[in-house]
């Protein structure tokens, strides 16, 4: 398990469709760097001036989008992670 | 639904009108940015340091006027959106 | 109307004279861009870390002089109107 | 009447002496910026984070040295003012 | 002992496997950085504007990814170490 | 006499001797930037956010060392004198 | 004696070995640069934003790990120093 510190997450990218309109099934580097995923665990938050933590707005299990090119990508018992700051989260779908 | 974080705000445009004076279609490229939107959702406001949140200045249906270029561009369920931080929003309109 | 947000105040410019000593007119291009411009609407002001609102220290009517190319042009209802913040605001005149 | 802002300060250049050593007078591309000025009004004060205004150090009349190339230029009434950041003065003379 | 200081911590690298899936061996220059260590230290924490001390959320023993390329690589008594800020480290495993 | 404001101090550079080890006088541009300075005022300390101020830790006589580069040239009755913050000073000597 | 204001620090440096393992005396430049140093006085700490002072979390007599080209040389008596902030040493030895 991954435990990100402060006001992190780790999430899953959900892949966006590999296809194009007319079916071509397109290499890797053609396709658009997905911006949304799931999130599969989250920090305790951010330690504010006076002391006190302030919980995450997003919690386990959201589906969100993100910033392109945000984060850092982390391989860990061979499924890919990308670690992100809650500031680099758009919104959350749903 | 998209559900923005914090101190930002989701915006759909509100396109210019596509022709010139003369009444000639413009190509995309040809046509200014927009800078006009329509708030669809906005974020629970941002943290200040003693603890407390700050409630944002716009409301769910509010016309605006936004930066140039600021925000991000997300695609949901086939329609396209912006999502800005309040500080991108220059006046509402009304 | 504008109305705009927190810090931000709407002028309207007050052109420079368009003649030159001599009583030449000058192309747009050849005046110098003009500093001074006169407050449509002001904002609530910015919220500080403690919670209040600082109230702007310049008022709907005042006669301003502002740092050059500081601010963004929007056009409303066929007037241009410039957005700035308080603190591009060098002085008030009167 | 120019009322500058917050910890923004109006002053009027003193002109460093015209002539060199030898007596010869310069063109204006070869005299030094004057770094010199007398106060002619002053803004009320920058905002603490707490709400508190801080009173300037400096005092209408008071003839200051301040950084070079730092303020801006205005022209009011036909007299070349200087607008600084109480920050860019250096010290009082006196 | 290296005693790391604030919101530092000490470090010892986990390297990556040394052999690629076909078993041969890389040069080192082929490696991929190593993201992953071991904590053998960490700092009092760092002082809060309030004066208050914010303890670490890592712990000596924990085994966390950090960010590639962050830190200060130093050689105490023929070990090499990675000095860390905590805000360098994006999660702890386990 | 010279009053520098806030945090600021006001020092007479002291020279660094002019000769090398073997006797020979060298050109000013050959001389390494001199670092020590005698103060002769200083401001009256800045303002934190709770509106306090806090007050220098150099005092007028100090034999000080400070950052090469730093501070502003100024000549005042023929003397010159360098205008620093307080952040540039290293050390007091004594 | 050299007095460091605030959060700074003095130390001597601690040189490396000068000679490679197999005993040959290198050049100056080819010396790696000495991270580690021996402090010799130390500030009175920084001034938080609410008026207290941090007292630093190194003691005269610590033999401490700083980074690399950090801090300011200075020489006085005919001794070379390093005078660096407190911020800039990572860890205590010992």
């Amino acid at each position: 398990m991954l435990r990100p510190l402060g006001d992190r997450i780790v999430i899953e990218l959900i892949e966006a469709e590999e296809k194009t309109a007319s079916g071509i099934v397109l290499p890797d580097s053609a396709k658009e760097k997905p911006q949304e995923g799931k999130v599969v665990a989250v920090g305790t938050g951010r330690v504010l001036e006076n002391g006190t933590r302030v919980e995450l707005d997003v919690n386990e299990g959201d589906r969100i989008i993100f910033s392109k090119y945000s984060g850092t990508e982390v391989k860990y018992e061979n499924t890919e992670y990308l670690i992100l700051r809650e500031s680099d989260v758009l919104a959350v779908i749903g």
